[in-house]
């Protein structure tokens, strides 16, 4: 069964695809520019990050003789063949000769880590033009500078040199996270890993003197095992073809762009953060519209959609159910289901006499079973499993809201085996909201382990209904059109 | 220094004051009717919660001859003097008559822990027009039914007979909350605690047949360690008399309320939880500014709101300042306070010349000492405090949001004392962003500790200094008016 909100891969031996980048996140092996013993050292910290992966990885540096075990090569032109991806760990003044080295040795794809680039002025943007001249003149490719690089969990290629949450992506899964800003990237990330969540690759962009947003939207936009996109981005390198590329990348599989300097102050604290001018926010936000691409406003907003849109299946339609143990929290979701302050509507959904008779066999007495449903302190595992599976089968159900609250005495872990259950066999969204003081992360990534998508608070699980159904309006709108 | 935002405890020898619910929240001892040693009991596990405050706390069971090494005492009317607080844990049919007992014994408060009553239909409300009878004729003053009771930290007085987060609360603190939905109490606290709270004293009001949102809200008005009140409200006992009673307090001390059942869904969702009738949400939203009592609209706001205005000082301006290693951060958080959705309008404060010259000393060449700040990832704990205290110095800056992000090398745990020894120096709010993957909650913990109020994302960072803002733009309303 089709368990994504995206069409779910097709190829059985699903690869990169033969896009020309597959090998920069498929490189038969890698080498690491400036490789140091120096602890602390950006080029010992990518060189130990990329020991993890099964392909061989190359130290280059011209004095040291050996790193963690392995013999270093003094020089770039020393490194045998099949070197797909050099990663260049020293500081800018000399990044730009170790670039132009990779490129005459024929090193595909070249990752600058350094910044002192047009971030910091004219000087800087010397420094970037003769990136540029490497790339015309070598026909390598750069991805920098200013960049984290990237984070391939399942190919376990990681050059991300500040801390993340690594550990707990390990995992993979099917979002591609391009970020123009490395630190809302690995930090935003390492806050939405702690509740579960499945990253098929990071790119930091950084500087984009050559490989820039729309070189990676079109690849994972092929990419059979990337299920969502997200972006955040502070400028673009050029709008109108983002626009079609992410809106012929919409008809595949969901794109969630946070477009960073919307304001005056913004766009100038982007410009300055990036050395770009940023767009204007007006005419971005009615083109994502139009071009069927999913808007929000900050690294929770996007990490928030981006799970849910690659774990959650799409609703029909904008009728939300709501169960809970706590009345309070069907009243408070009943509020946000109902606002009409959002764009995308939904509506509490109308539970049929047949649903309400077969809630009314297993409930107490003074349970309510009409939505939102209140099991009241008296819910059991059980009892939440059977509504859950009662409610999602109303035809006048698109989407349920389930409030797992573990205070209840009948409430136990075992919630957690009663709602996959139910969610693995139906064809409708099921988004958890999950507290419980200290455990409430603890619990949210059991239920995303176990294929059930949860947030800590009643408006971030209701903000996660309402882009399902802002994507299921989109798949709706494209189907019309050609 | 006032660290508050509310006017801070003037009496040393702080008591609950003269007002008569005074031996509500300091008994001089207190009786659990239905105590029992079966685990699992409501009896059993209040009993236990209880017996770590240092009163006297007596067990009351017709059958049961000790509990947990105490004499039990078998009926109420067998009590010693002196107790003037009972429990009474036992269910809707039987604690009628414990109700009764109580009240003839002349103990002043009853707190009726059991549901069944007015929210389960005809036969509860006759039940509750009984305990009413009981309060008419002996003079006992009865807190819910169907209500968690009262937790007190300082005073170690806790009933929540379900799980929360009574030990990271135990420190105590300023915040009174009062709620109407026992689950938003006590599982909304909990995850806010997990980031630190400091509660001065919970109240759940259950079902109200006696005392009410308006006796709490009086006395925690007056009481001098309540820096701040919250509320969860489904419905008021008397809406006028509360925005008079809640406009009066509010000259005091901020007065937080979440008013759920705002939408004609959520207003019929409320009225099945607590049996009543909500009120016209438009109404209450006009009328709740011109009170000067802030509202929120879920959980998370209403907790979040109430550790920064019992937390931080008031603003002078609205007049904000942004500091992060992380351009991006920057970049999203001057978005959000340029904001113009927002009734309360923030605007990015413009640091003087001679504040970006000092800046410019100590950061990096290519780091940006325009607001916002961005010292990039080469800022250390030092750069970022001395960045702080030249920022808050600048007459144009009336708050300063700090995103503290941990992956930069340069930066460690210390960097919470550094930003802790600002805030304790200055008299202006600085509210921390703080993500580091799975350690952001104790991060932010420990700068809670040390007197900084952090957030794990962006916008509730802005929404936090929006929130003092808007107390700070009500306070000086007031002052304007008798």
């Amino acid at each position: 069964m089709d368990r994504s909100a995206s069409r779910m891969p097709t190829r059985s031996d699903s690869d990169w695809g033969e896009w020309p980048l597959a090998k920069l996140f498929r490189p038969r092996a890698i080498a690491v520019v400036g490789a140091t013993s120096k602890p602390g050292k950006v080029g010992r910290i990518v060189f130990d990050l990329l020991r993890r992966t099964e392909r061989p990885v190359y130290p280059v540096h011209p004095t040291q003789k050996t790193l963690l075990g392995h013999d270093v090569i003094p020089r770039v032109e020393d490194l045998p063949e099949g070197v797909d991806v050099a990663v260049i760990t020293v500081n800018a003044g000399q990044a730009v000769q170790a670039a132009a080295d990779c490129g005459h040795k024929g090193i595909p794809f070249i990752i600058v880590v350094a910044g002192g680039f047009s971030e910091v002025g004219a000087e800087g943007r010397i420094l970037e033009d003769k990136l540029r001249a490497v790339v015309a003149t070598t026909g390598s490719r750069i991805l920098g500078p200013n960049s984290l690089g990237i984070f391939v969990p399942r190919e376990r290629i990681d050059t991300i040199f500040v801390e993340h949450g690594d550990r707990a992506l390990a995992g993979g899964g099917g979002v591609a996270f391009i970020t123009q800003s490395g630190s809302v990237g690995t930090e935003g990330l390492g806050v939405a890993s702690n509740i579960g969540f499945g990253l098929r690759a990071f790119v930091g962009l950084g500087n984009k003197v050559d490989l820039n947003e729309l070189d990676f939207l079109r690849y994972f936009g092929d990419d059979d095992r990337t299920n969502c996109i997200m972006l955040y981005m502070e400028n673009f390198s050029d709008g109108r073809a983002f626009l079609e590329i992410a809106g012929q990348v919409s008809r595949k599989k969901p794109v969630v762009v946070l477009k960073a300097g919307r304001t005056a102050a913004g766009a100038a604290a982007a410009s300055s953060h990036t050395g770009r001018l940023a767009g204007s926010d007006r005419v971005v936000s009615g083109a994502f519209r139009q071009f069927c691409i999913q808007r929000v406003f900050d690294e929770e907003q996007l990490c928030d959609a981006a799970r849910v849109l690659a774990g959650a299946p799409l609703p029909r339609g904008p009728r939300v159910a709501v169960i809970s143990s706590g009345g309070g929290y069907g009243v408070m979701a009943a509020d946000y289901i109902e606002s009409r302050r959002q764009r995308t509507r939904l509506q509490m959904a109308h539970l049929s006499p047949d649903t309400e008779a077969k809630l009314r066999a297993i409930v107490p007495g003074f349970a309510s079973v009409a939505n939102p449903v209140d099991l009241t302190a008296s819910a059991t595992d059980e009892m939440t499993g059977d509504t859950l599976r009662i409610v999602t089968a109303d035809d006048g159900v698109d989407a349920v809201i389930c409030v797992a609250l573990f205070a209840p005495p009948g409430i136990s872990d075992a919630l957690v085996a009663h709602t996959a259950a139910v969610a693995a066999d139906v064809d409708k969204p099921i988004v958890v909201v999950g507290q419980f003081g200290p455990f409430t992360d603890g619990l949210l990534r059991r239920f995303y382990d176990n294929g059930v998508i949860g947030y800590p608070c009643v408006a971030r699980a209701v903000r996660a209904v309402r882009t399902l159904v802002e994507r299921a309006e989109f798949v709706h709108t494209m189907e019309g059109t050609p």
